[in-house]
Parts: C-alpha cells; sequence; structure tokens
C-alpha cells in the first residue's frame, strides 16, 4: 500500500503553542480540558451535513511528534521556555477522544467529536483537526448534494486540478467517494485509498491526430472496452458525433462490444444530448452512453434533469472539489469544560455579542432518536454526559430556544452519536473501511426525512438540549448577561 | 531546513496515463507538443490575478518517479501494455518549460507556462502544473485584493483550520504572503518557507482561568513584549477592555512597555473599535494596537474602513484561505502546436462552441509593453515565438475581437513575461527568494493603472494578438467553421 503520509506536527496555529508555553509556565499544563468539536450552519443552506475526516484525524493524533528541526525552529522564535521545549520532544496524545463516524449525517450545534486531555494537548490539537474534519466535511457534504440532484445518475469527480492543492485533490476525492461519487480522476487517491480512477481523453488526443476520425478510431482499437469519446473539439453535433459513430461502428462492431460513451464538456448540454441520443438511437448505438462534464453543481444538473437533457453520467470538476457555492465548513474547536483538582467537571461557556457564538457548556453527549414505525430520525437530544435516555418510555422534548414548542416522542430508538476514538491516548475505535464509510452514509441519507434533505428551505431538523443541560447552559447565561 | 515534501507522481488524472499508453502503443511518444498553461477570467471579476506557484511546479518535475508499488497499482488496472510500464520506470521529463516568475501581474487569455516535450511527458504533468498553479494564483490574487483593501494596514493570515486540506492551509500561507499579506498563524509554513509565523490567543486561554482579569495578567507577565489580548470572550466592552486596560496598566507600564493590543472577534467592528479606541486613548494607551478578525474579506474590509473603524491590522480566516467569493482559478492546459518530423512547428487550435473556449494557437512569447512616461503597463502582445519586438519603434496594436480598435504605443518598453525554466529536463532557472518574489509582487501591482485594480468594473487590460499571430488564428478558425 502506497504511503504518502508525512508529519504535520508542525501544522498548527501559532498560539496553540505560546498558549501551550503559556499552561507549562504557569503551573496549568496538567489541567483536563474538554473540547468541543461542532458547526453552526450547514453548507449551500442545506438541511444537514456529512460528517468525515476522522480516520485522517486519527492518524494525527498517532503520528504527533516534534523532531530537532521543529525545537530547534521554535527555539528560534525567542517565546518559549526550555522547560516546555523539552516537553515538546517527548509531546505525545494521551487524553480521550469520541467522535461522530465517518459518512453520518449531522446537524448545526451538536458536537462531532469531543476533546478530553491535558491543557497543553488539548489546545494543541485544534488547528490540524479542525482542518481536515472541516474539508472533508465539506466536499462530502457537497458531493451528497450532487449526488442527490443526479438521481441515480454516476457522479465522477474530475476536480484535482482546480483543487486547492494535493490534499484537497487527494482527500477531497476520498471525501467525494464516502458522499456518494461512484469513481474519480484522481489517480493516486484510488492507489492510496481505492477509490475507482476512471478517465476518458483530452481534447489534446483528438488534436494529435491529423484528424478526429483517426483519433477516435486509434482510441477504439487501443481500449475497446472502454471507448468513450470527446466529441466537442471542433464541432460536437456535425463533427464529434459523425466521427464518434463511424469509429464504433468500424471498430467496436465487429467485436461484438456494445459498451461505449461520448462526452460533451461544452454548448447547450440539454440541446445537444437530446440530438446526441436520437442519432446514436437510429444508429443502434442505444448502448453508448453519454458523459458530460463542464462547470456542473447540484442545481446546474437538477435543472439539466428537469429540461430533459439524455445523460447517463456526470463529469464534476470545480464545483465540488471547492464545493464553489460555500467553500467554508465552519466548524470550530471550543473549551466546554474543565476538571477541577478532584475531578469534578465544571462546564465552562463562551458568550457573544453574536448569539450564534455563544457556545453549549459542558462534556456531552448526542442521542439520535429515530421512529421505530418509519424509521426516520426525528431529533437529537444533547445531553449532559452522565444522563442515559431510557428508549422504552416516552420522552418529552423540547425547542431550546422557544422553550414552549415541546413535543413527546414514543416508540423511537436512542443511538448515541459519538463513540470512543482513542482512551488514555490508545486507539479503541476500529476504522472501518472507506466502502463501509460510503454504504453507511447512503443509508444515514435515506434515514432522514424527504424534507430535511431538500436543496433550498428544508425543514430544520431538531437539535434540543436536554432539561438538565438547558439549565445548565441558562444558569450560566443568566450570571454572565450584559448588554452593551 | 524542514522537508515536508513527499512524491506526488500519482497525482494525475488517470487519463494522462490512459492517453500516455495509447501515444506510446500507436508510435507517437517522440513527438513534440506544445502544451500552454493560461486562463480565462480573473477571479471575483477583478482586473488582473498574480501568478503563483512556480517553485512547486519545478520541484514537482525535477521529482518524478514511479516506484514499483506505483508500477504495480496501474499493472492492476488491466490497461497498460507492458512495455508502457517499462517506460515509466525510467520516466522523467527532458523537455523545455518556460514559465512567468511568480508574484507577477498576469491578464486573461496569456500563457502563464508553455511546456514542449514528447507527448507521454507533456501530456502527464497536466494535472499536477494546473492544480499547483490554480491553487496558489487564487490565493496571491485574493491576498493582493485584501492588502489593497487595507490601505496600508497589516494582514495576517489566519486560515489553516478552515483550508481545504493541509497543502491549502500550508502553500496557502506562502500565497497570500506573495500576494501581500505580512504574516500567517500556520506555524509551519513559517518554518518551510520562512513565512513570519504570530499569534495571539485563543478564547479558551480566557476561560481556563478564573476570570479574565487574571487570564490576561497572566499572559502579560508571560510575553509582556507581545501581548496582545482577546476581549470578547464575555463581553468586548463592559469586560473585556476593562481587564485589558487594567492588565497593561498594572503589568505592561511598570515594565515601561507601550506596545500591546487588543482582539475583537465577534460584535459590532465599526461601533466597538470606535469606542475601543476613545477608551486606550482616554487612559494613555495610543500605542496599544486594535486588531480585527471575524469572517473579513475585502469587501468587509473596504467597508469597515469606509465606516470609520478603528483598526491596525485585520486577521483574516476562511474569506481568504479558501478565497471565498470565487475559490476557484480556471487555468487551463491546452495543445497549441505539434512539431512535426522535420521539426517544423505545426500551430494547433481548439474550436468551440463557447466561443470563450477557442484557444490561442502556436508556440508563443509575451511582451508587456510599458509607457516609458509613465512606468505603467499598458498592454501584453502575444505573439509567433520567432518575432521580435523592436521598442525603438512605434508600434500599432489592436483588439483581436474588434480589429478596427487600434492604437499605436511609442516611447514604451517591450519586455518578454515567460522565462525558461527547463531546457532538455535541466532546470535553467535560478529560484528567487519568497521575500523577493513579494517585492516583485508589490512592484508588479504598482507597475499598473489604478483603473485596472479597481475591485468593481476595472479596465479591461489590452491583451492583443501580434498580426502575424492574429492571422494564423483566423485561417484557422475559417477552416473549421461550423454552425450548429
Amino acid at each position: 500500500m502506497k504511503d504518502i503520509k508525512r508529519n504535520l506536527t508542525m501544522l498548527c496555529d501559532f498560539y496553540e503553542l505560546t498558549m501551550g508555553n503559556g499552561y507549562f509556565r504557569c503551573g496549568m499544563k496538567d489541567k483536563i480540558l474538554y473540547f468541543d468539536v461542532f458547526y453552526r450552519n450547514n453548507p449551500d443552506n442545506g438541511g444537514f451535513a456529512i460528517v468525515a475526516g476522522l480516520e485522517q484525524v486519527i492518524e494525527y493524533i498517532k503520528d504527533l511528534k516534534f523532531d530537532e528541526d521543529d525545537i530547534e525552529f521554535l527555539r528560534s522564535k525567542n517565546v518559549f521556555c526550555e522547560e516546555f521545549l523539552d516537553y515538546l520532544r517527548g509531546f505525545k496524545f494521551t487524553g480521550d477522544i469520541y467522535a461522530v463516524p465517518e459518512g453520518t449525517v449531522v446537524f448545526p450545534g451538536e458536537p462531532l467529536m469531543t476533546v478530553r486531555a491535558n491543557a497543553v494537548e488539548a489546545q494543541f490539537i485544534e488547528t490540524y483537526v479542525l482542518m481536515m474534519m472541516n474539508h472533508q466535511s465539506l466536499i462530502a457534504t457537497k458531493a451528497a448534494r450532487i449526488t442527490r440532484a443526479a438521481k441515480g445518475r454516476a457522479i465522477s469527480e474530475f476536480g484535482s486540478r482546480r483543487a486547492q492543492g494535493a490534499d484537497a485533490a487527494i482527500l477531497g476525492a476520498r471525501a467525494a467517494y464516502i458522499g456518494g461519487c461512484g469513481s474519480t480522476a484522481c489517480t493516486i487517491t484510488d492507489e492510496v485509498y481505492g477509490v475507482p480512477a476512471t478517465g476518458t481523453m483530452a481534447h489534446s488526443w483528438v488534436q494529435m491526430f491529423d484528424d478526429e476520425y483517426t483519433a477516435f478510431k486509434t482510441y477504439c482499437e487501443l481500449y475497446p472496452n472502454n471507448a468513450t469519446l470527446l466529441i466537442d473539439t471542433y464541432n460536437a453535433l456535425e463533427s464529434g458525433l459523425v466521427n464518434a459513430i463511424r469509429a464504433f461502428k468500424e471498430v467496436l462492431q465487429p467485436l461484438g462490444i456494445k459498451k461505449c460513451g461520448v462526452r460533451l464538456d461544452s454548448g447547450d448540454v440539454t440541446y445537444l444530448t437530446k440530438k446526441i441520443r436520437q442519432r446514436l438511437d437510429e444508429e443502434g448505438l442505444d448502448e453508448c452512453r453519454i458523459i458530460v462534464s463542464n462547470s456542473l453543481d447540484e442545481y446546474v444538473i437538477r435543472e439539466l434533469i428537469r429540461q430533459g437533457a439524455e445523460v447517463d453520467a456526470f463529469g464534476v470538476g470545480e464545483r465540488l472539489i471547492t464545493s464553489k457555492t460555500d467553500p467554508v465548513f465552519g466548524g470550530v474547536y471550543k473549551l466546554c469544560a474543565v476538571e477541577d483538582k478532584d475531578g469534578n467537571i465544571i462546564p465552562k461557556i463562551k458568550i457573544s455579542e453574536n448569539v450564534g457564538k455563544i457556545t453549549t457548556p459542558h462534556f456531552k453527549k448526542v442521542y439520535r432518536l429515530r421512529s421505530k414505525d418509519t424509521g426516520k430520525a426525528e431529533a437529537d437530544l444533547i445531553c449532559v454526559y452522565d444522563e442515559v435516555i431510557d428508549d422504552t418510555k416516552p420522552l418529552e422534548i423540547f425547542d431550546p430556544e422557544h422553550t414552549w414548542k415541546r413535543k413527546v416522542l414514543e416508540n423511537f430508538t436512542a443511538t448515541e452519536l459519538l463513540v470512543p476514538i482513542f482512551k488514555n491516548g490508545e486507539q479503541v475505535y476500529e476504522l472501518p473501511t472507506l466502502e463501509e464509510i460510503r454504504s453507511h452514509c447512503k443509508k444515514e441519507i435515506e434515514g432522514i426525512w424527504d424534507e430535511v434533505r431538500r436543496f433550498n428551505n428544508p425543514h430544520n431538523y431538531y437539535v434540543d438540549l436536554s432539561q438538565k443541560l438547558w439549565n445548565i447552559k441558562a444558569e450560566m447565561l443568566k450570571l454572565s448577561g450584559h448588554r452593551n
């Protein structure tokens, strides 16, 4: 198995280190902290997100190590004490991590991960953990939207050349596969992660030959079982399609091969694909697939299908690999509790004049409540870590903002979303395969209501607080209430 | 010097390999091709872009290598012939590359790079070259916009946690520095590339202490020369500012330290910073800087300054590191010429029903024409490779679309933009330092007219074709003209 990992311990915001040095110097380094990773808004104003990136976070945590070059570099900044630098030499993660498995449907405001560790360790991992989860969750969520828009037609991820750097290409293709894409153009993502790599041809192939027909004929001879021809180098209908049909008939038909394809990368897709489908069918090439690319996303694909475009598969590039319409997944990493000397867990809150930036305090767990009748998720309930939901009894849940809005759930199951990943620095979580993550994601999306899956104006899925947690938060808010 | 490079030869679109195998099998592998890298639209509808990423392209080209794992993986795909796989074992780049140096102002339609190599090599490098140049040019261009909006105030790049993967964070911070940012939060970008890493504190620092004052006082004691305090954990004016002023006076003043800072990460920036500035000045803390972060970009910064917000420096995160308002730099890699058996260069064109997708054929060079009176760039002129512009004589240039629009330049200099990078696979270009690239970029931006630098509706800078090149293109278009 190809290994392209490298040690990125130093990929941290500089303030993680200055704060760590500060905790170290004022005797707070062994204080136990709890941090939550959560996000505030679904990308593209959707109804949910798909969480991804955990596998790479686990690799990072296990691989944490400052080498002598790093120590020397940090010393040169003239802000770190020698005792701290020496401590970094043996630095590793010794805490606990709980996380929602990759491919799970998640909602704003609930913890996707909780880190319990000493002050230096817990603070240190912030940047990388967020970066990895934000990036892959963003792309998995976008891929799920695009896949749904395509209504069963295959989606191939084509975006490496427009990705924001190598990891955006490589891990973006991994995340896109989790979210529902069927393949990628990115060869290394196949080699490293097993996402099937596929490809057709570039315009340059066609231009290399004296004429388009020779280019197509040669390609069919070379790859008779995989002959997808790009027909828009000169003129899609008058030239490309005519030459493609001729090549299929002259090269593939004598071999008894019926599966083939044409790809269109420009022009009026609906108009052209209808014409193309008609001519292919007239020629008996009804197993010839039409593949379309060129600045597609879920909105364009939905519109093309609505217009009756004859498309069998979509190649989606830049608008998927960058999540162009909303390229930021805004996960944050916020302190939610600390332990006192006796091990008591003291909840912490961050107030903000932007009400949306106020955090939910305490060490928490999250239950997903699903109806036994429909199998669909009805609500998520965030509880204090020591609460247990008994799903054999009716449960009253309420809107944490508008507390008079209440609902009693009956005949439901309550499943915890966060599972243990690390205990005392040891990995206790068995990594699922990428195929398992992808299947899990598919089931997860099937497990939420259509109304939550809507692209525009989806129903607001309930993410509620238990009465106990709500009371703690309300009390803390009251104590620190100010108005400017 | 820290080395975080890894071999990413396999980061290629799979079709580069199937096409390579095809060229190899049909005896075309030694055919010499010319490809141009160019882009079609400036990000954010700006008037220009900043090109970046060349240094990493050079590293990639020099490092190309398929190892046995790669060969084994490719064999398992059952599409490559053994002779081709054997050829890949010794694969390296043996061609020529010309490119525009990093930090240069560039415009749509002109070559940023030209690759001359045999068919397999020239085709193979497409994906990585585009990915690297697209990403870094995107971020350098965005950083230049944000820097201009800040009108001399410092910009620190803060975005690692929202970057699209590790390279987006690391090289994004490099590109942001080229474009004008003064520092980054990303530690590893300082270690590897020398971009100064800086940082303040997170809200968690404040929450860790029993009260905000103790948190601030402790920080000032630890870092008296670098005390920037985050004042919005609870309430910026009523709590944070009051405690910060007290800590500055009690800890820094006795040490004779006047330089300090407060950071605001939420709330109504204009209102709050005016109040903060007033109170700081009243307390004699006129050397205390006000630093603002929270979802900033060039539009928000320009508006804050217009409103009179009292800000000394901006921390810019997600909207810079992802270029949120326009996260794709659409560089393409297009065949522009081939050599025949006798070494004659035969121009190639790609026609498209989308007129904007038609390419400019031939092996080309680009001159930047600058007025000697003003020093400002007046136009870029794309010529055939063997043309020479004599800048001692008047030169008539014309609009390639509307050819009756003509202009005679006099008293100008003509400088070639593309410089040799590789010759026969050997690097012939001496890499500038990052500081040199950054200074070059600053001068480049000063060297274009204000009207081209405008954020909205900038003047369209002239990118013209020489008469000779225009004639060749027009003839080729005529020969292949169709209308659907």
